[in-house]
């Protein structure tokens, strides 16, 4: 059975994990666990003992047997030049890689001279705020979409290796062409990344008693800008084209609300702003609602119209446990949670989304178990 | 008891709430809990009965006692001249306001002429994505910061008032002069406002096939930009100038990352970017790290380290109760909970802060209950 439990493994090994980072360990994870045989390869001797440790494979060897798939887990910028090693060493083997950016490495690949036959990209859509082989999780990919790059010289069997690869770790295969991916991860997590690190620099001189007035909204804009600056300069760099489409027009926006509020600034007392500057700058707002209504939530697809129920939980061991084993016992399916909490709070709110049918009659239920509900 | 539960109610009534949006109502609901006289106007009708039915008070009438407070909580284009309108009506109650801007108001308050001796600012710290009478809290101020602003004419007795107010309601009270505070909320909650719009706003136009890849990190970025067009509008415009200050910092910060990627840009193959590019870009994303460093955590002062135990959980009706339940019984407090999923995840990770010291343990003892857990 693969990790979704849905049928047998379809890859044969041995698989060839070259670097281990939390990608590549994760991968040897999921595939020893299907009973593939994993071979880890990695500059770094304790990052390779790390990934044996944990359970992605042992170590290649001079002895080993020739790999049937090579999947190439290292830093985007040095992707191009171990696929071509990999390829060399390995004159049989499939050789799949991993990065976040796809047209990048393919120029390389190309200008490389390279037969690409038995090469084919990949983006498993899986990572963590934390690096390394310590961080790995067999399932890191299970449910998440692995977009698959056919550069259009593979060979059909070497396709269908990296979408076995995909199904066998849980992973959704999704084929896309190199351009359209790097512009689509330029839009969904390039851009956002950097949205995230720009608000969360402006915070570096603030004042301390600005920094208690914070509550959760900032924590969500700013936590994706805790993530390590080596990777994201090497992705960023890499997919810099894409990247400044997206930053460019968000800055004309930016320019469009600069000015709104450079009109609105203008006026003191209670004179009447040009209505204009305020119309554009509701304009833009209302561009945000439209974009974010379009963000898929929790299965896919556009995002339902859950209805939340908020309750209020207690700061202490066990009672947001109690809370939900009470909507367990209503027999509601809980389709997100998010806490809601700020500096000094002694309680908590938490917002439980269920499917709407469903939410009087919880919001009934609680509140007869003494719960402070309101819906 | 105040809501708090730590002492007696200073708060005398009857207070007027005028205004019976999701604050005033909140204020309402929570003094009405404390056995507080309450009485609503509002120039909607049906926000007035709302506000009632939910339990914030009674409608002001004709006949009724003067009122020793007035809670403005009007939006905040309107609320000097609200303010101004019951200082005159009520020429022995003390009036405040709970708009989230706080210079714009008293620069005209001052040139209405009106003798603030009876008026102090006020902003709680504490709103949701929802609005309206309907989505009010009486607990929705528990815990949260209520910034105070003096005017510097105020008697003592009207800040002694509001400090009650605040504390009645179980927030905590900080006071603040107008300027600091606008270019607090501008940095914390304004321009992380903005940011959420403008990168959500770059999703409305964006292929199908490249929402489908978004992730947790997307959702978190674009959050805020679901919030309410007119009333931001509103408040940007009244805090102009201290949004402007902070938004030109941010785009001088992404002209040098739109720099460094066109750096990165005019190479293609393998040749090296200019160093000086990326050095750039990396310093942005460091100055990124050390900002969000800053951000307190859920029980205020520096983000506490906590450990954060991550735990596979089948998406059935009752499983993270389960957990949650087992997390009570192992006798670990829970400090913080994310769950992360991502389209078609048939599964979700919970992300369960603890305290480091607890980590081990837990991490053991689910695992021994049969729970998949990556420390």
């Amino acid at each position: 059975m693969n990790q979704a439990g849905v049928g047998p493994v379809a890859t044969t090994g041995p698989v060839r994990v070259v670097g281990t980072g939390l990608l590549g360990t994760s991968v040897g994870m999921g595939l020893v666990r299907c009973g593939v045989e994993v071979l880890l390869a990695d500059p770094s001797r304790t990052a390779v003992a790390l990934a044996r440790d944990v359970g992605a494979g042992r170590p290649a060897g001079p002895d080993d047997p020739e790999p049937v798939l090579v999947v190439v887990a290292a830093p985007p910028d040095v992707t191009a030049e171990v696929v071509v090693a990999e390829l060399a060493a390995h004159p049989t083997a499939v050789v799949t890689d991993v990065a976040s950016i796809k047209g990048d490495v393919l120029a390389r690949l190309r200008a490389s001279g390279a037969d690409l036959r038995r090469y084919v990209g990949s983006h498993p859509m899986a990572g963590r705020e934390r690096t390394g082989p310590a961080a790995a999780l067999p399932d890191l990919f299970l449910g998440r979409p692995w977009v698959i790059v056919d550069p259009g010289d593979a060979d059909p069997a070497a396709v269908l290796a990296v979408r076995n690869l995909a199904v066998d770790l849980g992973a959704v295969p999704v084929s896309m062409d190199a351009d359209a991916h790097d512009q689509a991860v330029a839009l969904v997590s390039h851009v956002p990344q950097l949205a995230a690190t720009l608000v969360a620099a402006r915070l570096r001189d603030a004042a301390p008693e600005a920094l208690e007035l914070a509550g959760q909204g900032l924590r969500d804009v700013t936590r994706l800008a805790a993530s390590d600056p080596s990777l994201w300069t090497s992705i960023l760099a890499a997919n810099s084209a894409a990247v400044r489409t997206v930053l460019v027009a968000l800055r004309d926006d930016l320019d469009v609300v600069l000015t709104a509020l450079a009109a609105a600034d203008a006026v003191t007392g209670p004179e009447t702003i040009a209505t204009g500057a305020l119309s554009d700058l509701a304009s833009t707002l209302v561009a945000g609602n439209d974009g974010v209504e379009r963000v898929p939530g929790k299965h896919g697809g556009r995002q339902r119209r859950y209805a939340e129920v908020c309750v209020l939980v207690p700061d202490t061991p066990g009672s947001l446990a109690a809370l939900l084993t009470q909507v367990g016992e209503v027999g509601v399916n809980l389709e997100d949670l998010v806490i809601e909490h700020a500096a000094g709070r002694p309680v908590g709110i938490a917002n439980v989304s269920v499917l709407p049918e469903a939410a009087g009659r919880l919001t009934a239920e609680l509140g007869a178990r003494g719960w402070t509900v309101v819906q």
